[in-house]
């Protein structure tokens, strides 16, 4: 089984973190992972766009119970019916967390992730919470990646 | 995105039941469709070793937080920590199910599954359940849900 | 603490099926039990009403996020936001269920409290599930509360 | 229904914290509120026994599905088998949420319960956290909560 690495941020958010996001996802394809995220808007679909336009496999876990909820780069669409409480499937179904920006639902991520053993690197807005990787940007969030698998 | 059927039942089998889970999964495959199930033992297993034998692909919705819960032949394993919760996860995300008989949890799924609007159809045990389509083995199951389709 | 008793049934029930439900919540509550259900209508509302003409304690374990959700006889309405998920806490908040008739949600609150080891004592319609104790009415269902209780 | 507070933090703290915990438990029963908690150990458990020594009552939202793990202030045991999806049900079963101190864990709780609309007043730790209600102690964090209601 390949590794996972899961996408985690806004779910509605401008041009620039949209770059971000897609480059992010293209950047997780090209290292062989496979993407995990939330399967909707915002920083998911950049995401798994990037990572789909780089040959890669995009995992979406969803709040509800319509796979019509997925965005169109989600290659697995996962339901889950479970509102809120599914961000911890997201992070929990990758081997490490990646951050682009975010608001509540993200920080919801984050500590469920941090709680449960799983690494998280955030770019912008959540760098400087206690026990998360800062990264300037995509690369060298693959860097801290590739640091953690080293390990 | 390819339609998907759930494939439920014996966590744990002789012989015979494996046989007709196995020739049910490669029957998924063949047709077209993508296999889910619980991703663990017995009817499970068979099931999708069946359906890799004939190129399809394979989901497993796992009761725990372990990827290697998941039996060898799962191509995407999803954790969720549901324990028997999570039964309903394996039924809503495919289109319809197809139980294998099975006993306790197997009930709960068929119960989940027709509460919650899937179609299931049942070989052994469980086909005499008010609401479930019974068929006598695996061809016949396909049958069955090529006609909910054709719906 | 005292023992819980998970009443289970249908959501919606003519007078008949709703005085039994009621006559056992009645029992549940003399016989010193708290009472658990899923805190909507028909078989549950009726068990909380008997329940609460006895002086007994109703918990209520809502499928969703809004306490209104509850009916005017639940004194502890727990919302979940899990939907049919919410079926396996109300059986496994209790010691043992009763089920009053009751459809597909009714047949997985059995199949999920026989998987996990919760006694099930069933009214009407699913008493002939293999595992289930069948009782001909509220006061022979209490008789075999206390035998499991004794043991 | 009388409206809920629920009591967020360390799983497990100093003596300092345990006092804050307590006091905030004895407020929030004196004020007329039913105190919502995770149902365990360190603030929970000390939030529970302030507020029994108050005549308040206590709900505990337990991660597993065995009632011994609640503490012994805890009227209302609550299982959920739900791990740490079970920080979403603390939160949501409450109107307003108080952080004392905490670790990852609280700070899912504080961003499940940002993210869902619950507000949230925090002492000490997550107090700066954007959108949290920072609060320098027990008596100041119900201020904080009256002001919530009078809205």
């Amino acid at each position: 089984m390949k590794k996972r690495i899961s996408v985690i941020g806004a779910g509605s958010c401008g041009p620039e973190t949209e770059a971000v996001a897609e480059r992010l996802g293209v950047l997780i394809a090209q290292n062989g992972y496979d993407l995990v995220c939330g399967g909707r808007e915002g920083v998911q679909r950049a995401a798994c766009r990037g990572a789909k336009s780089a040959g890669g496999l995009t995992i979406g876990i969803l709040p509800g119970l319509e796979f019509s909820q997925a965005n169109e780069f989600v290659d697995i669409p996962v339901v889950t019916g479970l509102g809120h409480m599914r961000n911890f499937l997201v992070v929990k179904n990758g081997d490490a967390a990646v951050a682009v920006e975010g608001g509540a639902g993200t920080l919801s991520e984050i500590g469920l992730a941090l709680k449960s053993g799983i690494p998280v690197v955030a770019i912008g807005r959540w760098s400087g919470i206690e026990g998360v990787r800062p990264a300037a940007g995509p690369e060298q969030a693959l860097d801290v990646l590739k640091t953690l698998e080293d390990r």
